[in-house]
């Protein structure tokens, strides 16, 4: 193997994938069903994840970091949650009604997270996104809905706008029913947020922020910037929604607004809430999700949101519930274990770039992590075009690196996550590729 | 047991349901997570299902109609999908990349409807729908989306508009943003239909419309509805999108395009395609879907959808392709078992209503079926708002009567689906129900 030619290192490996990529292309288009999931020359293609692994079609086993887009705090089907789910497939799957599993997910949830004094379930994270705005919307009777620029808050079209650079473009065509109504601010740039903001503010229904940038490049908030927003909106009856899809119970049992001391209208989760299954959740002040209480029966004063025909299933519900009481019963083994791992990585990583001269910044915070390579034009990692106009290439070369050489796996650009399934020898091994990486002079 | 008094019945079987319902209250709003699941005084609560039975907290053992918003053809949890899923779950629940099983997937769709030139997973239908009418706007480059008064395409703001009576009141507050590019026509009326469409034709991007109106009372359309709408489409260079969320593997395994020989430029498909597990996916043309083929990485020329964190997750892929293997191997026996009970139930509730002198229409087709109660205002059921002017009061007693003293479960006001798991003898239960009803004079 020469280390350095990376392409044909993956392509010996992955002969299956490459036979599997050419079906797909006759299948999907680009050969693949998510934005996000390709990467050059092609990606493989997983047919079992276990733990900490992801294993190939090729007999590949890779060390995941991606983590199901960062969901799976406990790792690939751990066994509280797996012997669950294996018996409630027997007994439905989707009873299409109300049901006991979700009472007890939503209780759950609410002693954890009181500031969810009501919730929704959804099915997807870009629904509950669609829906907090839409809540946000009949709440104030205004239309305007201000994110943060490189915010990521899925594919609904509410919201799908200024996500990739160049961030002034739209994000596509076929969008510019709801674009026009979308406006964004710089994360940590509180002057320029507030100066945009106080323009707006006539016609402004909301603000949605992530508590961390994570899709677009794990930043996290300046001291005053996340404040500065909710002080803003309380003052001016804007609804303020945080976007704790990545965040709950992520950085914390108790959600990231807790550990960033603030009181968010209503906000979102996802991802972790599911245990490793479809979830969107919309949560919040009893005074906003009321407007959706169906029972109203009047279109004039009620806000119409979903439900949909898999919302509340008990698949999903029982695999968030036991991952959920897994955290609990366990929280302070999991979250100092993840917390330190992450503290450790990020440590770590820049010891070794900074010690060989490699000009990056580690950026993250709790069990996340992203590596950013500067620039002369790029000094600081604040906001998503500091990220943007970082070396790209490189960080595309490090990840692919990783992976083709090393079966260690980042999503290419992505932030990683650390489960409970990773130890301190996971970490090494990553530690050590990647000073293996910079002494081979890919990058 | 008085069958007369029907609240009294069901509270009296329903008391630890009850207390959920008060439990339920405090967590959300109206006690529900999906809009149309609650019914008065308050809905049980399912701790199980199995084949054709829905079970309750008070152990109350349903014969299920409702089958997971029509989405269960095999019934609740059938041996071969729970059997793969129980493995399914112990080697991963969500990849969070490429996997194998969605290539199987796709291909088997592929092959029964080959007018799925390209295909997306999403996660629900109405991520499916909300992406069809963004690429339609992506190749047309126009923005207004014209649907049927009474079609339903999930809860996506694309598409809420004209769902619930009176239909030219907006579906509630929060939607003005998209709501005015939404224009409604009436099902089963072309000329009306095609003068409005006229009219809009400058910027409009798409028609969407289901085969059979589903939610909004299971109606079929008239010989030229559907075939005239298609050729106004195809004439004047509009999308022409069939929503199959409902329709498609269940009136047939080709789905309903071939049925009524149409060729949709798009169309979605959901419920049954992922066996009982979240899925939306959109389908159809490669010209069209090939601009979202992520691939490109021009924001200028492509139409970013999703995806999602959760679509083409590999317990979904399972369960999907499960169900349709099952429907492969032994679509002969499925289709006509389901299709001639459906028959029989259409035909014998009719002539029971009609010997009782009791004004009803049924409507359906295949394994779908609903009761309409006429009036004198109403005297054929056409549209949505023939079924909206019927006598709803004497349905919603109708099917709260099958409930509450015979245990057999629509949900009140839509449409039933006889599942692979009904046979004669349950039809001929609700058959006598439904005589026990009208002669005890509860309607």
């Amino acid at each position: 193997m020469n280390p350095n030619n990376l392409e044909r290192n993956y392509k010996k490996n992955t002969k299956h994938s490459s036979l599997l990529y050419k079906k797909s292309l006759n299948l999907f288009p680009g050969g693949i069903s998510h934005n996000i999931r390709f990467f050059s020359p092609y990606p493989f293609f997983v047919k079992k994840a276990t733990g900490k692994y992801l294993i190939d079609v090729d007999n590949n086993r890779y060390t995941d970091y991606w983590m199901g887009h960062w969901a799976l705090i406990l790792g690939h089907s751990p066994k509280n949650v797996s012997l669950a789910l294996s018996k409630q497939v027997k007994n439905g799957t989707l009873y299409g009604t109300v049901n006991t599993i979700s009472i007890e997910l939503a209780e759950t949830i609410q002693k954890l997270m009181p500031k969810a004094e009501k919730l929704r379930f959804a099915t997807t994270g870009s629904e509950a996104t669609m829906y907090a705005v839409r809540l946000a919307r009949a709440a104030t009777r205004k239309k305007i809905v201000v994110k943060i620029i490189g915010g990521w808050h899925g594919f609904n079209s509410s919201l799908l706008e200024s996500v990739n650079y160049p961030f002034e473009i739209n994000e596509g065509l076929g969008l510019d029913v709801d674009n026009k109504y979308i406006r964004s601010i710089p994360f940590n740039d509180l002057d320029t947020s507030l100066q945009l903001l106080n323009k707006l503010k006539e016609d402004l229904a909301c603000i949605i922020v992530e508590p961390i940038l994570g899709g677009a490049g794990c930043i996290t908030p300046d001291n005053d910037y996340l404040q500065g927003l909710q002080e803003f909106s309380k003052k001016n009856n804007i609804i303020f929604i945080l976007d704790e899809i990545v965040t709950g119970f992520r950085l914390s049992i108790h959600g990231a607004y807790k550990m960033f001391k603030l009181d968010p209208d209503l906000f979102t989760l996802g991802k972790i809430a599911g245990g490793g299954l479809p979830i969107g959740i919309v949560c919040g002040k009893t005074e906003i999700l009321s407007i959706s209480n169906p029972n109203k029966n009047n279109k004039k004063c009620i806000c119409s949101i979903g439900g949909g025909t898999f919302s509340s299933n008990p698949v999903t519900m029982t695999a968030g519930l036991k991952t959920l009481e897994f955290l609990q019963n366990n929280k302070n083994i999991v979250y100092s274990k993840i917390n330190e791992l992450g503290a450790y990585t990020r440590q770590e990583l820049q010891r070794i770039f900074d010690e060989n001269n490699t000009d990056v910044k580690i950026t993250g915070i709790g069990s996340l992590f992203n590596v950013h390579f500067l620039n002369k034009d790029v000094r600081e990692i604040n906001n998503a075009t500091d990220v943007a106009l970082a070396d790209k290439e490189k960080l595309r070369k490090y990840h692919f690196a990783l992976i083709s050489n090393y079966k260690i796996f980042f999503l290419p650009f992505k932030m990683g996550a650390i489960s409970y399934q990773h130890s301190k020898v996971d970490i090494d091994k990553l530690l050590n590729s990647t000073r293996l990486i910079i002494e081979s002079k890919i990058l």
